[in-house]
């Protein structure tokens, strides 16, 4: 028995063999071990935050990372993004009948690791299994808690005119990666996804912002450009962002050249944008900088005073154009 | 449009339609509203209860319910097992491209009316689209939290020697009502699924037994069986049950008999096993008639002093047999 078959989804003798074997035995802890219905927390003081998201990733594993990195990442910064510290998060796994389980090992021991890396503590799970062809090898849904510090309050809507937008690396790391790997491209120079918990760096950004930190968001699906829109939209106020200061790889430039894609809207997964005072930028810069999730970090734009809610961007060659937020997705399950 | 398309999972403009559309024009809330990446929430005091499932039944409706109403209530029993009240829920959707999108919109009635049902709220969300073929309609994972009060402590270890065993009606018409909806098998009393939030019983049980309140579970993949089996193996005593008190309807004996299935692992997705002193059965009975979801509540085994965590079953004519686990399912994608 080196697959998946429906009777791990049933509930009984092999569902509980299944999860002691290949879930228990890498994430146990207090909380888990009960395999009750819920698991039982107690919560520091503070605001909770609370996300959830469900992966469907083509394919599993990709250059930089695979489905189980992107679930906890892409879970705890969510939380992150709200300045919560992320704590606890569920991970509930649909399988295809037939998946190879050395594949699912491989995937949940990844999920661990990141976990390791991002301090947080897998509570509470569900295994479903489902017949072949009735789902893509495996899905994964991920829902997190976090508690938000005193005296930390980011939000889209605290944005304000002569604020500073900055970013942390490059964009479109990760969609390059999946879509190479998903129609087997091979660039010159292989693009890896930057996939990778964020909390930590929002640690290190809270640290030197303080309350002059506004907004924080991770531009996934829909990239910079559709976040820089919410953002705006949110706050009212107009974003120029200045495309000779927006980091991109000359890999991800050239693929999307090729590919027709605007690097603007490709999807990040360990990208993050903040929006804090000018006053503070540099400290914040420096601090970015000093992490290594942001070495290449970057100033990239500003929020204005129209009240439009509309984001622009001064193009390379001197010219302006508006940045409307993308219709559907450029590439399909790119998370 | 009125069908999924891939783009309605991209991130872009077409899912915040859907989103604003489907979603947030049904369960709109201050938590919810800004669809920012996490909800934010002040939980009252208590230890804080934590669950996930994911829902895959197959067909989408069936007589008694659908997946949303599934969706939610098994989530919210979750919690109310723990002793919690349910409080918050987040809702995560994959959606095959091609879905009815009214098919979409009844499910989120659904969903909604039972939330409504249960006083939760729905405070955060996700939606990914995938190909035709990728998914099988729609999958919906549910996350909860709830908040358990003071002087509540139930759990499966519990259980102790000289314990009543309840259960609040008659079991099986899930797992039933699901097979005949999937085979058209059709009998001359159909029978409807039991789905339901059980969370108002929990509080009349708590409040008729108090601390004497030991263990509570919801006997839905794997049944009664697998629900007794867990309870004796965590308690490390044994259990015995009187398989003429336990409650099933004569059309599902019928359709089981019919069908090869044994009603004790056959799934419930609105009934749940009170473990409990035996000095206050009589009043957590009472209390559980008194309430809609408990009208034929019944005593149907006790816990014995035999330290073996091992299930019997009393039969109808007088033998003795031992309730084994399930292996796997009786029944592939049942919740």
């Amino acid at each position: 028995m080196d697959r998946v078959l429906l009777a791990h989804g049933g509930g009984g003798s092999l569902t509980k063999q299944l999860i002691r074997g290949m879930v228990v035995s890498r994430f146990g802890n207090p909380a888990l071990a009960p395999l009750s219905d819920s698991a039982l927390l107690e919560l520091p003081p503070g605001k909770t935050a609370f996300t959830t998201d469900s992966y469907v990733v083509k394919p599993l594993r990709f250059r930089g990372g695979d489905i189980g990195r992107l679930a906890v990442s892409g879970t705890v910064n969510d939380l992150a993004m709200a300045g919560a510290k992320p704590l606890y998060i569920s991970l509930a796994l649909i399988l295809e009948e037939g998946l190879p389980l050395d594949d699912l090992a491989a995937i949940l021991d990844s999920a661990k690791a990141t976990a390791g890396e991002a301090g947080v503590t897998v509570v509470c799970g569900d295994t479903k299994a489902v017949e072949r062809g009735a789902a893509d090898g495996l899905f994964i849904n991920t829902s997190g808690i976090g508690v938000i510090p005193e005296g930390v309050s980011v939000a889209m809507e605290r944005a304000a005119p002569g604020d500073a937008v900055l970013i942390n690396g490059p964009i479109g790391d990760h969609g390059v990666a999946i879509l190479s790997a998903r129609e087997g491209l091979s660039f010159e120079t292989p693009v890896s996804s930057d996939v990778a918990p964020l909390n930590g760096l929002v640690v290190a950004i809270l640290a030197a912002g303080g309350e002059a930190i506004h907004a924080l968001r991770d531009p996934t699906r829909g990239g910079l450009g559709m976040v820089a829109c919410e953002v705006a939209e949110a706050c009212c106020h107009d974003i120029e962002l200045d495309e000779a200061e927006i980091p991109v790889r000359p890999e991800v430039r050239g693929a999307c050249d090729l590919l027709g894609l605007d690097p603007l809207y490709v999807a990040n997964e360990g990208k993050l944008v903040v929006v804090c005072a000018e006053g503070v930028a540099s400290a914040v810069l420096t601090a970015m900088r000093a992490h290594p999730l942001g070495r290449s970090a970057a100033p990239i734009g500003r929020v204005l005073e129209g009240a439009k809610g509309r984001v622009t961007l001064r193009t390379a060659i001197g010219g302006r154009r508006v940045v409307d937020p993308p219709y559907g997705e450029q590439l399909p399950r790119i998370c």
